[in-house]
């Protein structure tokens, strides 16, 4: 079957590789869609980082490159082995997550940081999304109703981001928060969506390119150009001179932190959900003179995604589909994928990839 | 009268300066001992930072250098107005806060973060500890006990210092709870003795000094030398292998940081007591691996105060006037306070000035 693996920087490849085999427990899964995530660009581009190398095999799975990518996949069961729950045919979406279910952390449910974390698309030799098949565990099958397109299932991973991210900001109500998003790429629009769901107060978004500024405009109260505007004084103007409630944090960038911590009030609260390229440098007459409180998300659970799931399924991020600005054939990745986000990133939001080319056709 | 200015890095000089003018709500207070903080070396050596220049006057009190330093002070009341809740002769611990009591932050009774914040002793014209009088608010006087010897009562503003980090923590119980303190001067032992006074579980030290791991030892669990052992290891050791659950950081550097960081458990706590003198980077790989929550405590409220005063006086902090190194006389605060810490810091934790020369002979 075609797969596309990663060799090394910048060097993505589609090869024939066998399909995977699947052992007790584990189900066969038919790829429809997989999305192209930030973290693969950043892999791809900066790489190997995540991806273990033959020098540093993964802990749990003993993969090495070259890996299978993509994570963000869903698709249907094609073979599942004695007893299992589930039914060939059926629509999945896949929790990609690896993990050892045997630490203290999984041993307490925060299986999204287990000491041997991992992802298929990254660390495993099962396969990942950018391919025809893969091997899952059958408990991170998350069956979806026959009446949700698979064209827009895959889109539920950076929801899932979205929604641990709110569960670990330490408020649980945000009808009168104000919040300020920094970054409006899928994660910062998944987390606009998954707020919008839960009940928000004011919802204002920084993002310095234009094609994302258009997207994020209709569904939240203001979007601020950073490179035009002093954001912490634009919040203030916004918010009564207060300063917004809490940052989401989804650029992972030295001047969106400036500006965030900036445009908090006292006692704030800052959620850091992006990976970070640079050092990550805490202003401190923001953070001590305000008192502010840091925190970090990471990934998620499966309580996360079941949550998730079930609230796509009831209809709760209508709109959120629209994020996706091309779809293209596993072949292409590199060119139409890959390199497309590389050399007109700020044309994108979301690139979903399909092995089947007739879903493209029949779009 | 005679009042330690500062005019300029290390340029401390006691001068013949005019006795402070106290007008209604203010009390004259003589002053009878007063603490040399870490942050008043720290202005003295690479100041002025915090004292307002010429150039930037307080934008409350319109102070300038020269300014009397000296904010951990306490004396007995000399004068009052018409009037007054205070009688003459009564001892007093000073609150020396300066707050604006009209900002949203002093609204919300968070007088710590005013937004026009300062001290008595950097930012005030009605002077600081290091002289014979200040003339200070008198909700700000704190009466005490008469049993309560005024040789001690100076310690009682870094353990309010302490007591608002522990409110800040966001912990109300601390009995369960294995906690790493970074740094054993002043504050770090303040924290300590407000643990105790709370109920703690293991209570664990990481300070580089000899003098001050010497003068920590029997207050605490483990004292670890920074230099020697690798911390995160060694309280991961000392905790059955999960790491801590809270790290107060009174050191505010950035080995200190990363082996704090390192010895936290999953979903820890970091709590930032400290003033910081370089960059504080986040350590990206322990802050979101293990999605620690990084939070900010700065100064005090008069609910800390208050209660830091009546935990002292019913005897909650016993033992913690030994972290007293040397007591001298106003006079010689330049050579034997500041120069003193300069050259032999490691020799020292606390350094207490009198203006009453009387008080040293009678000790």
């Amino acid at each position: 079957m075609k797969a596309a693996r990663y060799h090394g920087r910048r060097d993505l490849r589609v090869d024939d590789v066998e399909r995977p085999q699947i052992e007790d427990g584990k189900a066969l899964i038919e790829i429809e869609w997989c999305g192209i995530c930030g973290s693969d660009l950043h892999e791809y581009l900066v790489g190997p980082r995540v991806i273990p190398t033959q020098e540093n095999p993964h802990v749990l799975t003993g993969a090495v490159l070259p890996v299978t990518m993509g994570h963000e996949f869903c698709g249907r069961v094609s073979q599942v082995t004695a007893n299992s729950k589930l039914q060939v045919g059926q629509p999945v979406m896949v929790d990609p997550r690896v993990f050892c279910s045997a630490c203290p952390a999984c041993d307490n449910g925060d299986t999204n940081i287990c000491l041997q974390w991992g992802f298929l698309g990254y660390h495993s030799e099962d396969g990942g999304g950018y391919s025809e098949y893969v091997a899952v565990k059958e408990e991170l099958c998350h069956v979806l109703p026959d009446s949700m397109p698979l064209s827009e299932a895959a889109l539920i991973e950076p929801l899932t981001v979205a929604r641990h991210a709110l569960r670990k900001s330490g408020f649980d109500d945000y009808r009168d928060k104000n919040i300020l998003i920094l970054g409006g790429g899928p994660v910062g629009l998944a987390v606009i969506f998954v707020l919008k769901a839960s009940g928000v107060g004011k919802l204002i978004v920084s993002e310095p390119t234009a094609k994302r500024q258009e997207q994020t405009t209709e569904f939240v109260d203001v979007v601020l150009n950073p490179k035009d505007v002093k954001v912490g004084d634009r919040c203030r103007d916004l918010t009564g001179g207060k300063g917004v409630d809490i940052v989401f944090d989804c650029a992972g960038i030295m001047p969106g932190l400036m500006d965030g911590m900036d445009a908090l009030q006292r006692g704030g609260t800052y959620v850091n959900v992006a990976g970070w390229e640079t050092e990550c440098i805490i202003p401190m007459s923001h953070f001590m003179l305000k008192e502010i409180i840091f925190r970090a998300s990471m990934s998620y659970t499966e309580r996360d995604f079941k949550q998730t799931v079930d609230e796509y399924a009831a209809g709760k991020f209508k709109g959120f589909e629209k994020l996706v600005t091309a779809r293209i054939a596993l072949d292409d990745v590199v060119e139409k994928g890959f390199e497309e986000l590389v050399n007109h990133k700020d044309e994108h939001v979301k690139i979903m990839v399909t092995p089947k080319k007739e879903l493209l056709i029949s779009r």
